[in-house]
């Protein structure tokens, strides 16, 4: 579809929560079609984890994204689907790769919906692409337990920040989940989900740069629990870390299912977004030095570096792999 | 794209402007980028006119919308396209014809919009291919310039009509254009001209039966006039001949140029929408006959007559047609 | 959130419908919350009045408006919420005051939505407040229960208009109800019945003075009736008075429950709105007066002087006050 004023910021970039929501709109079809092409009870297929993913050219106002998906890996009750963006300027033609994203989805029963259903297998070409999807879905589970354990974590609010620090950046956004945000099954799509932590990490990044900011790579996200209909949800963003060029925020989303049952609010999903900031004519700008505080803030600024570090390396090996 | 509660009415059938707007930028894409295709000026394409389309078969929440396009036929300044649409039901793979339309797009250019480019011609498989469009071509043209003429009429309020009168039912709306309405030559798309339009004819129909109603078919629509970023428009509908089991309603567009250039309120397009009434089970129901008051009326209600049984010999030679 | 485009007009103004909507959207969250913190039935609040509020500086595009709430008063039936908005623009880092809102919510039985249901206590820091909480309480319902009388007035059509008349701006539009316009009842936010009565009343302000026009200005409205799902709303508004620098426009909305229910037609709720012209400099323009043409049109510009007289004498008296 065509890029409109509000799928972008002021500078005429396409959000990257944009691009995200396309992404699992697609990811959501393909795999629902799956699940339900053999006889049996049918089912809607259920976001479980988006893995790392990087903004690897910006996309602008006009022209056209063209998405398309394809069903790389079964297990018994899982999908995994790779899917492409490419922007399309059709005034002059031109093409480039925006987005690759590899996602995972859950089968689960249209009749009981904490029942999940099995998958049917697919058909590989070659016995290694079996293997390799295995190694992929053995790596990303282990990953999911792990993310579980940390998301204990709140964001508190902080009076009187001085600039570049942690408190004065933070920000975080309430939404009412209504119909339209929601599947079949009544549950918040996954890509609404992203596209709202994307706006937030967004407002973290410009208050820190208070510049035109674009969304440069998502870490893996794990979306460990549903979220209903009715429910408020809080999207709070807080800066991690800072690299000469990049900004890393983590993101929260905690949700309320305050009106039918009182159950205590609950952590639904977390993760790492990176931003750069461009100039006026799209060059990389320097980053503000972010200024960590508590002992907390000093011990999760050496960490976003540890992440920074190792992409960076993994980056690098890629690009001598290419190389040669 | 998987269909909304949002595109839908209460009884889950999405709503016929929907599928149009979705059928116009399918269109509005491939024409801008053949128009595009060869080096010159670069340009937008903007719709002139939709040909007649049937719907088919009634599209609900939760399917997705196949949506493909194709251009058929080029003339010096104008591109015909055909869009088909398929509604398929992830859950069961069950796909059905919704829609075939065929749109009519000029292109005009990016620097000066009052100026139309030329169109790069296609190639035909067969000679034929190119007569034929070139016939179907010559009898839009005359098609415009026809309806340029009936074009001056207004609906006049009614005060304290009685039911099923024409006045009782007849009822317009305004719309700000907005940002997010408009292509890059800041224009409102045709695809959202035509959702409006469809959104007034069915609270016309709903308001003379007062039933779940859906779109049955559009006539050709004709483009006459552009509209504006920032002019408020109104979209008015009366209903103009009812049959046993349909409604025919005439629709609109007036464009209020009201703030840059104080020019007068124009009219920028019109048609006729057909709609049928279905029960629950999705049956068509009786619809109350219209009451026609005065002579304007009566003689509306002759040429919809003219119109629908038109239609039906057509309809009628083609099933003859196909069952030899 | 950030503001898009589609939030403002051309100049780049957030329109005070989305303010509004924004602000009722904060307070439903916060009663809805309230209300059933407590063990008990289920309940949704429902938006009952909304005290008179003022615009006191524009929001723009691009800007980050940040709402907070908060519960300052409860009754045994109804919660009062004090709702402020700050336009930050997250460049400069420059914040504004945007709004300041009082709102009044009635908690709904989610299984028997004509259930008031109690509303659990607050506590209060002082005994005065819960005393100031009281009058403003005792206050409000007075209002209500005098509004309720005055509401029996239509719109009526005038044909062929001179400009500058009451019957030259005036305007209506029809709304079908959604899903997404929709609580969990069912029944339309207060929030999207606001947004489309500032839509009204900004175009027939547009259409009196053909210039860029903001909302100063909103008199309390009061929710008399709810409305459901899948009517038709008409919402229409009428120029009452002009003073030098401002206008006021009636607005009514009424509802249409045509399909489910074949009830009558029945007013909501009505309100008047105040707007401004500015210049492109952002300096508000002299206005042109409205010519009244009836009785009814004459006596509604002495009452709407009255308004203004009154309001401009009390914001007197506050600076007075505030200079001392």
């Amino acid at each position: 579809r065509i890029m409109r004023p509000d799928d972008a910021n002021i500078a005429g970039n396409v959000h990257g929560g944009t691009i995200l929501k396309m992404i699992e709109e697609a990811g959501a079809i393909i795999s629902t079609r799956h699940c339900n092409s053999q006889a049996g009870e049918p089912c809607v297929a259920a976001l479980a984890r988006v893995e790392r993913t990087d903004f690897l050219s910006p996309m602008y106002i006009g022209e056209v994204a063209n998405v398309s998906a394809e069903i790389t890996y079964t297990s018994r009750h899982s999908v995994e689907v790779q899917v492409n963006v490419m922007s399309e300027n059709i005034l002059t033609g031109a093409k480039k790769v925006t987005n690759k994203a590899t996602l995972w989805y859950v089968p689960l029963s249209l009749k009981n919906v904490n029942k999940v259903l099995e998958v049917p297998p697919i058909q590989y070409a070659r016995k290694e692409q079996e293997d390799e999807g295995k190694k992929r879905y053995e790596e990303q589970k282990l990953d999911r337990l792990e993310t579980k354990q940390r998301n204990g974590d709140v964001i508190l609010p902080v009076i009187n920040p001085e600039p570049h620090t942690v408190g004065y950046s933070q920000s975080s956004l309430i939404h009412l989940v209504g119909p339209s945000d929601c599947t079949l099954l009544g549950f918040v799509h996954g890509g609404v989900t992203m596209k709202l932590m994307d706006e937030v990490a967004g407002i973290v990044a410009a208050r820190h740069c208070k510049t035109n900011i674009v969304t440069a790579s998502v870490d893996a996200i794990n979306f460990h629990e549903k979220i209903k209909k009715g429910c408020v949800i809080t999207v709070s963003g807080r800066m991690t870390f800072t690299s000469n060029k990049s900004m890393e925020i983590e993101v929260f989303v905690d949700a309320d299912p305050f009106v039918d049952e009182p159950r205590e609010r609950y952590r639904a999903v977390s993760a790492f977004f990176t931003y750069v900031s461009l100039s006026k004519e799209g060059k990389p700008l320097p980053i503000p030095q972010l200024l960590t505080e508590t002992e907390d803030e000093k011990r999760r600024f050496e960490e976003g570096k540890g992440r920074y570090l190792q992409t960076k390396a993994k980056r690098q090996a890629q690009m001598q792999q290419a190389a040669q």
